[in-house]
């Protein structure tokens, strides 16, 4: 049997470590352990939520309406666009699957951040794509704009903010860049962890309508897995004009969420005073990481997220140890090392979790 | 913006209808409509399994165990595999895509049965290879050798019982073929109403350990959408020997099933007296299904399923006709139009929805 050539050079993407593993390699018991790894809303999802999977566990026996009408509904409402200018993925994750499959292929480039959202490239790789980085940690979009006029890539992913770094782009500097784009261009804008973003600084809110209206060959992605705290019901979204929603829905899979997912993210969104509430918390949580790191006199990124990325001194320190002798004490994080990076980045937890992660840190360290 | 030339030819899935939409369109009460469109199991799923779900629903905010260790290893002890030769899809219909993406190209080939699932077509058309079909209704697999023979497809998808026919293929008569298929053609057995076929006649049983055993270029896929009445969680699986499976991973998606559904798997297998009962009183209810159909003198294909296709009168009635007037009374059956047959399939419902189906077709007919 003969599988694709180029499947040979994708590495699988490694997700960060779930509370089960830690459980059955390490023996720790289960409440001892804090995930602050893959950057789920630490409150968990908004009690209506939870509460309406609950009472409607039963109907997850029936396929989901696969027209979505609904949740396209709230989210067109929510973004004051068209219904048929958004589509939903399993998360946004699989919408950056969607726009790889209906545009790549061996003849195309795609332009990313050398450091960034490790599925663009992999999504990539699958498509046989050449995948053209940066050179800088943080967006520079200077430099993306100088190689887009030499290569001329068929993509351009903007992760504001972006991950695993933390850091954004302002509105008026993206739309600056994205005046010089050519209509060819699709520029992929994902905001998944925007609901932090412009609740820190509103200059780095892009709204979605003003966006793809000023700029239509741009898609912005969001998601239900972060602000939201949905990450295991797998929704996200995109939003973009009808030609591009269209091509993107020819390879869409039927039935591409659960029932229960379609249900939840239409009750989440009715909801946004939990989004509010948690996204306050996180920032209160945030000054405290700030000065515990200041006081120790560790470098970390300027956050706009839930998570904080953390450099660790180059000679003294190796960002898998820390990550490993965290993990032995029961506390998940992600090691950056596979983005190039001695850094760890950590997911702003509840207070106590915090606490906890500071004093192991500090004991970690001695 | 370019889109890949070859999606042009791409039609969109279509999806049976669901009840939010009938309820919509026809402005029907919701506790009137019977949907008997999509062979999801009429008495839902086992109670135990919706008690998991209402008591664990905040557990979904946090990503799903991405190994899926728990639920592979109850897969692999049930089907007597080993744990690398079990691949999880959001539904089985996902593995399909998996093995499209890792094969397929615009230089292959792949043969199927003229009349069967849509979406072996579908994503093969995603990845811009030539589809061959043969021209039976049912799997004629003399004429499959024949065609394999002369065009030497790349993967061979046989789907017993077939969907949307119901028909089914014996053990010995699909080994024979395999027998003569040569090892660098993958032949994907799709297992999807397979609880329903072995229960009516063990003979048809295709069991995944001997039949990777046997014949190690084959895949099993398996779902629990039909008889484990999970449709709206999204699980199925891939049971293949360790290469295949390896090759399927480098194209599946990070946390490709929800949180729920990974529970929901599980505790599903641990209730196999669940889908004993309910496959029981499926053909009991098939039976009257038969009686019915005997009286009108209506042709149908005999079932091993918990859906019957039901031929129309070519010059007395049109299946796309009938399907209407069902749903503007409330019932969702499918129209085989698309198919190619003047068609329609009726998922066998409960005792009472069935009832109302008799009365209602009957109705329509005079």
């Amino acid at each position: 049997m003969i599988f694709n050539k180029h499947l040979s050079n994708i590495t699988v993407y490694e997700a960060g470590k779930p509370i089960e593993l830690v459980v059955r390699d390490f023996g720790i018991d289960k409440k001892d352990i804090v995930k602050m790894a893959s950057n789920e809303n630490p409150f968990g999802m908004s009690k209506k939520v939870s509460k309406l999977i609950s009472e409607n566990s039963a109907k997850a026996s029936l396929y989901p309406d696969d027209s979505m009408f609904e949740l396209k509904d709230a989210l067109s409402k929510r973004f004051n666009v068209d219904n048929d200018e958004v589509i939903i993925g399993a998360g946004s994750d699989q919408i950056l699957e969607f726009i790889s499959r209906a545009i790549l292929n061996s003849e195309t480039k795609v332009l990313m951040n050398k450091v960034t959202f490790a599925m663009y490239s992999i999504y990539a790789k699958q498509m046989d794509s050449n995948i053209i980085t940066t050179n800088s940690i943080h967006h520079d979009l200077d430099q993306f704009l100088e190689i887009y006029k030499r290569e001329q890539p068929e993509i351009i992913f903007i992760c504001t903010p972006n991950n695993p770094t933390g850091d954004v782009i302002t509105k008026d500097n993206l739309y600056n860049f994205l005046e010089k784009i050519d209509k060819n261009t699709l520029v992929v804008v994902d905001g998944a962890y925007m609901e932090y973003a412009k609740y820190k600084n509103p200059d780095t809110e892009i709204k979605p309508h003003q966006l793809i209206e000023k700029f239509p060959n741009t898609i912005y992605l969001g998601t239900f897995s972060k602000a939201f705290g949905l990450g295991g019901m797998r929704i996200g979204y995109g939003i973009g004009k009808k030609e591009i929603v269209d091509n993107l829905y020819k390879v869409r899979p039927p039935f591409n969420i659960t029932t229960l997912s379609l249900l939840s993210g239409i009750e989440a969104l009715k909801d946004m005073q939990f989004v509010e509430n948690t996204v306050n918390i996180n920032f209160t949580e945030m000054k405290r990481f700030e000065s515990f790191l200041n006081d120790l006199g560790f470098d970390y990124i300027d956050s706009f997220t839930n998570f904080i990325t953390i450099f660790l001194h180059e000679n003294s320190y190796n960002s898998s140890t820390i990550s490993n002798d965290l993990l032995r004490n029961g506390i998940i994080i992600r090691d950056l090392k596979g983005y190039g990076l001695n850094a760890i980045r950590v997911t702003v937890g509840k207070p106590e979790e915090n606490s906890k992660f500071f004093k192991i840190f500090k004991n970690i360290l001695l």
